[in-house]
């Protein structure tokens, strides 16, 4: 059998992950003997299809530390895009031209590294190849940090945003405790349709520090009243209460509560911001204590710095797996993580049909949450601790971390 | 002579390095032979007022990572205050019952680690000592991550903050990198009056990175037009136009370009938010641009898993120092950072004449800033990179940093 490439491209929003399956991919599919040079198409398919295409074999060839590098950098080292394959029943020019492409580079397998969206594109391309009677191998590897994935035990890069929400919550929680005032704070974490990660502040308690006081999730319809009686209540028992609500929540009608008015994405997605601000407002509105609302932001999914190495280690074996399945012959499928035991904690990684997963996303089971809605069960914290265990070695230099450029800059940025 | 005890406190706004301070300080006195017991005033000046003192020579004895651990935990083992003496020429009977305490307690030195309102504090009372003919040494430590102390040449905390921010600036770049379409990305850093944590967003800048790409000052009066203006500019040459600014930005007038209004605390000083947010108004009611604005809020004071060593180091050095300085007789001082020389960076610890320096900020020079107000210097850039330098050891247990609580909570918190 004649030598073929593989190609790989990253989509959706940034992790502090993905680089680490695309080092996986990079690692796995230059040692085998059947592949012969791993192509990278920048902003995801729009590089296929804008012929934006870069040899990464070269790369790992004139970088001796070029993996080890990528393993730790944020965000997508060959760029990201926000692109919505159409239909191909009514368009089937933008597949036949992508098919062409993979000819031109004489492409064995596509591996896409990305969320829910770039799923959805996995699955469109894979079925299409299968009525056009391809072989190329179409393969997706899980990312994000919402969690929100299904079929897939957890999530790569879930669990740095994890570690960098409870390591940043236990470093506020200290910049809080140093006054004999009473304060409310509020910490507003990422996660537009579940509540995992806003979960994941639960892990900055420990001996000393039991903040967050109240946690509150998209899964449980929230409550502007039970949320200032839930305040009060703390404010009883201790001066600095700590609150982690997800910019997700929503009333009982499935209004969000922000202090901007959501707008929708290519997706429909809604783009919400100000939830933290939004219940600062209604602690100032009615209890009379210092209130401070702080959003996380993007270093939530960025800040690598801080990362997990059981995550970065996951991803990249991801990475790896996908190139041995594709060499076994698989395709039309996603990587997931299957967990095989939480102490000690073992995993299996497996494959799953594309079309089980694409654009469904998975909530917290409400029996992981407590009964008032306002903090989460001993089983999630179980759930939550193996994820976020272990720090990456990160070299500084100048006082600031090592990573790879994003490939699609010009010298001049 | 017979032997006396020691005390210190802490005060003000919490820093990262703070602590290093006060375990140099703690390190000293427990192994001179001149002093015996180091108590520690819980809540700054207010622990000595409502007499909670704590017997920090018997948290050494007992615990033997005590010293190492404080090093590194972020904001105030000993928890803060911002509480203003009265003057005593209107009221001195809070002084008398302070040297009371100190004769309770037979102190011989009194250690106060603070910002310019705690240095107010250090001024008042050792001036109140020398009047009453006390021999009691009272010796100010500076930190402040905004370093705008006056006399030495830069502030403890400073560094840290400044490497987080760079860092953090250097993480949100490779987040924005990743689109191939035009963005604008605002970051609000802390910084009331000077603009030298602003400035230390330039440090993110390596050889792939150029971000950010404009700086505004509170040092250089703000101009909306002028603004918008450099927006467009930078726009014209790059797709992610990333923008720092401080939270202290006023115009031409003294006023404040923030979305809330400014309030004052008990010294005066106005309390800001939203200026990131209003320079983000500003761009959407003017450019077709995506923009977001991030403040990085109080992880810049607070996140001590990645402070810089020099930092820490030096703050541990101030602390050790102060002890020496009380021994050898002096009082009435603050002790200050004098640079030799930047290459190879090497410092002096000297003191200062604390009636020299209380209430009075430093600004940074006007030549450090670029004549359009939008940058810095390179003279500004070579002051900067040596107080980054090096990264402490942190230790992590089930995935989250290992500090040491502050001392004020109970154990139900």
């Amino acid at each position: 059998m004649s030598k073929t490439n593989v190609i790989v491209a990253q989509s959706g929003g940034p992790t502090v992950a993905i680089n680490a399956s695309l080092a996986g991919v990079i690692a796995a599919a230059t040692k085998s003997q059947e592949y012969e040079t791993v192509y990278g198409s920048l902003n995801g398919i729009l590089g296929i299809l804008e012929d934006r295409i870069l040899n990464l074999s070269d790369k790992v060839k004139k970088m001796p530390t070029f993996i080890d590098t990528l393993k730790v950098t944020p965000a997508m080292y060959l760029g990201s895009c926000r692109y919505k394959l159409p239909d191909y029943e009514d368009d089937d020019a933008t597949y036949a031209f992508i098919f062409h492409q993979f000819k031109k580079y004489n492409i064995g397998a596509f591996f896409y590294i990305g969320g829910n969206d770039s799923m959805d594109t996995v699955s469109k391309l894979s079925s299409y190849g299968a009525r056009i009677g391809s072989d190329i191998r179409i393969i997706g590897i899980p990312k994000t940090i919402d969690n929100d994935l299904l079929i897939t035990d957890h999530t790569p890069g879930f669990g740095s945003a994890a570690k960098y929400v409870a390591s940043s919550i236990l470093e506020i929680a200290h910049d809080t405790y140093i006054y004999a005032v009473k304060s409310v704070t509020i910490i507003e974490i990422m996660g537009r349709d579940a509540g995992w990660l806003t979960a994941a502040s639960a892990l900055a308690r420990n001996a000393y520090n039991s903040a967050p006081h109240l946690i509150y999730f998209p899964e449980v319809p929230f409550s502007k009243e039970q949320f200032l009686e839930d305040v009060k209540n703390e404010l009883k028992t201790r001066n600095n209460v700590i609150v982690a609500v997800s910019e997700g929540i929503r009333d009982e009608n499935g209004n969000y509560f922000s202090a901007s008015k959501p707008t929708a994405d290519q997706f429909g997605h809604a783009q919400l911001s100000g939830t933290g601000k939004c219940l600062e407002y209604f602690i100032k509105e009615s209890i009379p204590v210092k209130c401070r609302s702080i959003e996380l932001n993007v270093l939530q999914r960025c800040a690598a710095h801080i990362s997990s190495l059981t995550d970065i280690e996951e991803s990249f074996s991801l990475g790896q797996h996908a190139v041995t399945c594709a060499l076994e012959g698989q395709t039309q499928c996603m990587l997931t993580l299957n967990r095989i035991s939480n102490n000690p904690y073992t995993i299996k990684i497996e494959t799953a049909d594309i079309r089980e997963i694409a654009n469904e996303a998975k909530s917290i089971p409400r029996e992981w949450i407590n009964k008032a809605g306002n903090d989460i069960e001993p089983e999630l914290f179980e759930y939550l601790s193996p994820l976020i265990m272990g720090e990456p070695s990160i070299t500084y230099e100048k006082g600031i971390p090592v990573y790879l450029p994003v490939t699609h800059l010009k010298p001049e940025l």
